[in-house]
């Protein structure tokens, strides 16, 4: 494994990226294996390390690297980039998904939907009078776009599971809010926060490459194998789940009711919002009839097709063109009906059935932006309340420091 | 938070029970909390503790306690105490689930009727020529009950919750099995245990003090709370696993086809079996119309009844009277009538309609003991493994000591 700085005894200080490492290594020194640390660093004898990630015991070998290790800023979004159907769709987010369900405690995926998601919430969402009531606590990656939120007063809490390059020092100066050692500097765990994001969360909130008609999704497609990251685990009903919040109970009440033949016993159930331009880029259909996922596993020979996320846990998908709300679908057939009737103009929404798509739109399981009171021209790039990242810099008080390739003045 | 020892710096060392310490400490240092310790001992200057379980920057107060603190040996059960009942309902668990699923990496509950699971490993288990097909992998504590399986060879890893007193000798000579440090002694941790239960598990089999006829199960009853422990997360499907194993396939495979209007979507199940005896303690019946957990949930004013778990989530139901796959029903109709049919004389047993029942049967959604080959005159105690406490300390080499209440020879 790799970490910041050793001491003399073999102590290891990982610094923000602590991750999954102690539980790799927990894993690896009680079960007879050989732990061997790669270190940037070693703090000369008589220095502490800033503070203990991982004792020595736990440790076998100390390597110091001739280069430190390298980290990318995975979770970096330019606002610059963020396009206003985007914007569009967040405000549809936050006024018929969160705002409907009160949701407190969530997580956001990758990406630059989720990310206007983040941006408007000062804008948009103080406008709608929503600060206090959503949005509280967070498992996510220290997001720069969350900056604005932060220093509003939206956000009383953000777990992470890794850290993000140059937020260091704004991390430092809202020890408040992220979990931060003595030392000051992030303590990340993925291993508590994947735990936190399946079960504290209310709600998640993703993207995907592929969707097909009974909701499933998945990123690994023909051309292009991406990671499912912590989706499958964060984006699945945490059945297991007992404590009561009004945003789990309302989901759960809305599946039990709409679903026919389901048990009557009370239960609460996750939000996972799909979240998807109908066309991505080069024009690629986010929608289609099967997805790729079933020739990949048959050219690999996997014993089954490597889905994402299942169209079973899915509750609702939000496109351009609206919002479907699968909890409140009684059957199959209105499930497929309410996907195609977001779908827009790639094939599957093509071939919806217009009648059964307007009765879904009267029964509120399928809301238009205009349903919602969002008139799509007012969805512009000026109500992010940061457009670039200068000013993403600037909310911050000049403590965030983006890496040289997102310097773009 | 309780450890054995600190050194002169504020390092800890648990002991065997580290159990849920390191997640609460690590929640309370990196959120600006008070973390102070109280410990059986401090080790002299210079002494070097057996390991460090918790690193002294994470601490901020170590006060030795007067007495040192008491530990409870829970997962002790004598094997004289165990039933002909039982012996039978664990052959059925043996040949009708374990064998039939093909169950490699599972998590027992506390209690008589799978400690004689763990007895019956090592003779009826090897009779059958399953060493080596079933139960090789374990979420468990060190239960007392497995030493004859891992002595006979059985068991390849075992991790742990928390320990087991008597049980530290025992841990020491099999750390190839169990999860020990560099010093030998054993290092449980109840989150990771939690999350290798939910989502490592094939087979989660537990009790309860009721069930109703959707199966769900509860053990708050008006006469008794006992605590679910880990059941809610253990007993219910781990919906953001993505690994295949043959017994967790099989069971998702059962699910969709016995289901009317489940997806298509191949996708894996966990084997979440309740086994309980008809009657309780005092003649009190397991089967019920309406859990107490409804009237419970009215006086406190809880939001939702005190589930355990949800029927939704249980694939069998397993009584000295037979099996009932749930997976296999295809109706609610035919889910309650399968509850009914293993109820045996219970109301709910009684009032079972005999000719659906029957059908059910026929369709191998409910197996007798003669529908598995078993016939419950040949389920007698002499199959057991051990059948007392000095065999459980003769079967592990006089290492197991067990505490003096179960010392009776």
């Amino acid at each position: 494994m790799a970490a910041h700085a050793a001491d003399n005894e073999g102590n290891l200080y990982t610094g923000p990226n602590t991750e999954d490492t102690p539980a790799i290594v927990e894993a690896t020194a009680f079960s007879g294996g050989i732990v061997i640390a790669q270190v940037n660093e070693r703090v000369p004898t008589g220095t502490a390390l800033p503070r203990i990630d991982i004792p020595a015991g736990w440790v076998d070998f100390v390597v110091q690297a001739p280069r430190p290790n390298v980290i990318e800023p995975l979770f970096t979004r330019d606002p610059a980039q963020i396009s206003e159907i985007q914007v569009l769709m967040a405000m549809m987010a936050i006024k018929g998904i969160y705002a409907e369900y009160g949701v407190q405690r969530l997580n956001h995926g990758i990406g630059f939907d989720t990310a206007a998601i983040e941006l408007l919430l000062p804008t948009y969402g103080e406008q709608l009078g929503l600060k206090g009531k959503i949005c509280r606590h967070w498992a996510l990656n220290p997001h720069p776009a969350l900056i604005p939120a932060i220093e509003a007063g939206w956000v009383e809490s953000i777990h992470s599971f890794g850290s993000e390059l140059g937020m260091e020092d704004y991390i430092r100066a809202r020890g408040d809010i992220f979990f931060t050692g003595a030392d000051g500097s992030l303590r990340s765990n993925r291993a508590f926060c994947q735990a936190a994001g399946h079960y504290a969360c209310d709600l998640f909130i993703g993207s995907t490459l592929q969707m097909d008609l009974d909701g499933n999704s998945s990123t690994a497609t023909l051309g292009r194998i991406a990671g499912f990251g912590g989706a499958p685990n964060m984006g699945a009903d945490a059945r297991g789940r007992r404590h009561v919040s009004p945003a789990w109970k309302k989901a759960g009440e809305q599946a039990r009711a709409g679903r026919h033949g389901a048990a009557g016993t009370p239960r609460g159930q996750k939000l996972v919002v799909q979240m998807v331009e109908t066309f991505r880029e080069h024009m690629q259909q986010a929608f289609v009839e099967t997805l790729d996922a079933w020739q990949l596993a048959e050219q690999a020979g996997m014993e089954l097709p490597p889905i994402m996320i299942y169209g079973e846990d899915v509750t609702h998908v939000l496109t351009e063109e609206g919002i479907a709300n699968l909890l409140l679908c009684r059957t199959d057939e209105e499930r497929q009906q309410a996907i195609r009737g977001v779908a827009g103009y790639t094939a599957v929404g093509l071939a919806r059935d217009a009648r059964m798509v307007e009765n879904l739109r009267d029964r509120g399981v399928i809301q238009r932006p205009q349903d919602l009171g969002i008139d799509p021209r007012e969805a512009t790039r000026h109500r992010l309340a940061a457009r670039n990242m200068r000013d993403l810099v600037r909310a911050s008080g000049g403590r965030y420091q983006p890496p040289k390739r997102f310097r773009n003045w």
